[in-house]
């Protein structure tokens, strides 16, 4: 089936070839002689997925689209105070080969004019066996993902013509921004301009920054986050010259083009976009180039300051146990405690990206909760961002938590917050993957707080099972003379998915996990059942087949009633046959009751 | 219970509290004696809490915090393109009242200098009997949500100081950029900065900024989208004159500061931000405002560029209608026909904001899937914001789908996607609140497609539903011996949530809706049930209760097992008693096998 992505590319792509404005670069032979029907598009997204239109494999000079990522070999080299000390950041409003430095210091406005950018090359030391300009070809080329060349024609063309950059280089150097010899920081800087890429390389490029400096495809850290930060900012501020303004308007994306006809933008955490049309606009950016960032910026809704329609709340529902019970099968008295106190516990299932408005409301609504709160449970498995803030004002709810005596668990299946959350805290933070796992933990946290005594009895009577609470005395004592007593030790796998109805297995003590199977062959841990409860009953549905793996988590006692000895009791005494078919239905529909209740907790948010 | 968001500002406050550099800014009177110490810092969310601590009472005047506003005034009267006639949004470098205007045409660079500033004003009209003055205080006052007034203390100060203001006025009258008389111009500039605001108006009107528009009490619309777009961009570029760079990259916020101490930085989507304090570093700005925006922006993570980390998948589940069936019980027949051919239809479960990676990846798995695809479920339930680009791709794919003859449908409770995309394809989508409708929806499309002759048959005899299969013909002539024929018209409330079990209704022919209710209260629909198919047996389970509420949707015959019947079958039959109770039994477990097999799916995004 067709992608719309390339298909929408694919008409951008043609409607925009008919414009034939602008000119390509006459500073130098190489791009004078550009073909200016040339034209590829190119987007490479954080996930390595690349979608292209046009001649995306066409080489050309990358020119001052260099500049950005020397910038950021400058500050992964010197940190961000030092290069800020011979570089500023501020929009100069000038045009790019302006020769304006500030006034006294000489310092450079910014990295993206040319003033800055040859300070910036002059930051760049050589290492080891590597030349200062090895180094830069090898940084770009890790953001590419393959070597990029350098072209010497192209080099010998900005040596030839470059008088305006030697002067400045002469002026820095006078200054005492640059501290090295100027012919060969600017030579390096000629050599920067003449690495050829294609729209891809700058797609891939620009995708990097888009991905907190982690190459998409490659997977390395290419530069750190707070390097990407500082360039994306210059970028946003300084990237399009003396258009930055209208630019930031209007695309709204940071950005930077090159006379080569090259042009980026970066869409944070999103995407790279790179176009490569020779003709230029009055300011030296490509026309096509520049055009094709506009429309994608309306069509797909890019721009940086759209506000956007405000996400769904972030607390997606808000409940008490008393609406979702573990499912653990307890007997009547447990029951009646964990009823009087379930409202104790409060459960909120939050979503989304815990931002600062989300995380605002989040902890609003538990700081207004009920003074009698004792167990807070914070159900993340729809959050997708757990931000600084949020992290921030947990750290302090769980210090505020501890300090009232009350407690906090999350569900939390990856574990990733927990160990952030209890790292901040320097304590353990109660956490589970699933809900019916922290449901049963808040349902042993009330027991031991107002019943210790009725905690995980040692060992139950069949006759004390929920199951077999509706049946008579008499019918149970029946039915007992029928049951076979077993042992399993730990580890031992007692009923497998797929096996067909053998029996209603009694838990007399010990305990056993149910595993279930999920749609993508993965295992996971459905509920843990001890003493009082039972299983095997799940496979007299429809499909006849057991629905979970039952593995004994310790030595475990049962008490099975075998589907043989089920026929007997049908066949020697009927009457006690019906009414235990008839607790049998009823349990199976206080589960299907159950399964209600937890949709009417879901179908709220 | 405290809010740890009120701690970490009173904390704040504290801290910064101690700072004692800058100097009240001593151009006019009423400002230079402003007591240095008061220090004021609120957040405003864009629901409407207001977060405050210090002096958040405290009047000043407005002074350049003004210029945003009156700019989208500007934006809103006459559009973007008139206004950049008159005004640029380029950054100029240039301190706040440098005289610098464009060469050649006296354009101001942006509307955050000076000269922008009174250019803007000019561009403002009296309406009716408001003068321009009363249309900007108006206009202030609606993002304030309050009735903001002059101070005329202040206002006589600007007058009496204003020279260079003056004289940026004559000049921008010499290049007829002002249009109007000069002087008057010049005067409501200085009324426009002498408007008294605190902390609390100003986090309020950032948060207007912040909402979209929209003001986040009032829930008014002050200004159009498009406008906050313009204004924040250009606060991002320009808003903090000469030291605009370092801000992006320090801070990243769009903001604004004003000589009278104040200062407002806006989150877009979250949060408006407001401080007063009124010593001024050497750029004009708040010494305490700016460190206030730098340690919030470094402690909750707001910088624009801050890539975060990536999202969760935007595919949450992807599973065919074999996982997933309806729940609908049906024959043997139409069961056979739906498992082979449940792998056509495709289930996709979105979450998250579907922004340009996202969508990127949603329309990559669809368009990736196996030519024999017939029909694609799209379950938006946990989607948080379906962007521009969502919505441009999907109505393509549509278009593709239609093409291809296969079908598309969305579970979309509130019906807003549905909407969009219906308008945007201008054709009908199918759309359903939930997902049992949705399965239902898709296992008629396959029967209608496969077996048209089993699709809603009109009238289904009491052998042939799904509960009875396991019993024999002669046990089912003696239950049927005992059932009761009814017929409910249609908005007939059949049951009703609470009652007690009082038999089980096999529908014969009609329509009934099972709704169920939330644990707020609000009421859904669970399922639609016809022919062969029954209800009532829930309330078989241990609390004794109807879990839903049946309403006939049409004239509905059924035939009614009640409970005395049953009674009655145990007493003259127990043999066939034990037999239906077993298939009860088993019509129950094959429900939880149902449930198992949906949160299979649930577990496994």
């Amino acid at each position: 089936m067709k992608s719309p992505i390339q298909q929408y590319l694919d008409a951008l792509h043609e409607q925009l070839q008919a414009n034939t404005e602008g000119t390509p670069y006459q500073g130098i032979p190489a791009t004078a002689v550009a073909d200016p029907q040339k034209f590829g598009i190119c987007l490479a997204t954080v996930d390595g997925v690349v979608y292209e239109a046009g001649d995306t494999d066409e080489l050309f000079s990358i020119q001052s689209i260099s500049k950005p990522f020397t910038y950021a070999l400058a500050l992964e080299d010197l940190g961000s105070e030092a290069v800020g000390q011979k570089i500023d950041v501020e929009p100069s409003g000038d045009a790019f080969n302006e020769i304006s430095l500030q006034r006294g210091t000489g310092r450079p406005d910014n990295p993206m004019i040319n003033a800055g950018a040859i300070a910036a090359v002059s930051l760049i030391k050589s290492r080891g066996p590597r030349s200062r300009f090895s180094r830069i070809q090898d940084f770009y080329s890790s953001f590419a993902g393959r070597d990029l060349e350098l072209s010497s024609s192209v080099f010998n063309g900005e040596r030839m013509t470059g008088f305006r950059n030697r002067a400045l280089a002469q002026l820095l150097r006078s200054f005492e921004i640059i501290e090295d010899d100027p012919d060969g920081v600017v030579e390096d800087y000629f050599r920067q301009c003449s690495i050829m890429v294609n729209a891809r390389d700058l797609a891939l490029m620009a995708a990097t920054l888009a991905n907190g400096g982690v190459h998409p495809r490659e997977h390395n850290q290419v530069v750190e986050p707070e390097t990407v930060q500082n360039v994306l900012s210059v970028m946003t501020t300084c990237g399009m010259y003396d258009d930055a303004g209208s630019w930031t308007t209007s695309v709204g994306l940071p950005a930077k083009s090159g006379v080569g006809g090259g042009i980026i933008a970066v869409l944070p955490g999103q995407l790279g976009i790179a176009i490569y049309s020779p003709p230029l606009d009055a300011h030296g950016s490509s026309v096509r180039g520049v055009e094709t960032c506009t429309r994608l910026a309306r069509d797909m809704g890019l721009h940086f300051m759209r506000s956007g329609r405000p996400g769904r709340s972030s607390i997606r529902s808000h409940y008490t146990l008393r609406d979702s019970f573990s499912g653990v099968r307890r007997t009547t008295e447990s029951v009646e405690v964990l009823e009087a106190h379930a409202d104790k516990c409060v459960i909120l299932e939050l979503g989304g990206d815990l931002l600062f408005a989300e995380t605002e409301t989040v902890v609003r609504t538990i700081t207004d909760e009920q003074e009698d709160m004792e167990l807070l449970i914070l159900d993340l498995r729809k959050v997708d961002d757990f931000g600084p803030v949020a992290l921030r004002m947990m750290t302090q709810l769980v210090s505020n938590f501890e300090a009232e005596g009350k407690s906090i668990c999350l569900i939390d299946p990856d574990g990733a917050v927990t160990s952030q959350l209890a790292s901040e805290c320097s304590m353990t933070i109660a956490s589970f993957p699933g809900h019916p796992a922290a449901m049963e933990w808040a349902e042993t946290h009330i027991l031991e707080r107002f019943a210790p005594e009725l905690v995980s009895p040692q060992s139950v009577d069949v006759a004390a099972t929920a199951t077999l609470e509706p049946v008579s005395p008499e019918d149970v004592q029946k039915i007992e003379e029928l049951l076979e007593d077993r042992r399993y030790e730990a580890g031992h796998v007692i009923r497998r998915i797929g096996q067909p109805f053998t029996g209603i297995q009694f838990i007399v003590s010990g305990r056993v996990s149910l595993t279930g199977r999920a749609t993508d062959g993965s295992r996971f841990r459905q509920a843990t059942l001890g003493p009082g409860m039972t299983f095997g009953e799940i496979a007299l549905g429809a499909s006849g087949q057991q629905q979970t793996t039952v593995t004994a988590l310790e030595t475990t006692k049962v008490r099975v009633l075998t589907h043989h000895a089920l026929e007997d009791l049908e066949k020697d005494h009927p009457d006690t046959a019906l009414r235990l078919w008839k607790a049998i239905a009823r349990d199976a529909y206080t589960r299907v009751e159950q399964t209600m209740k937890d949709n009417a907790i879901r179908l709220r948010g």
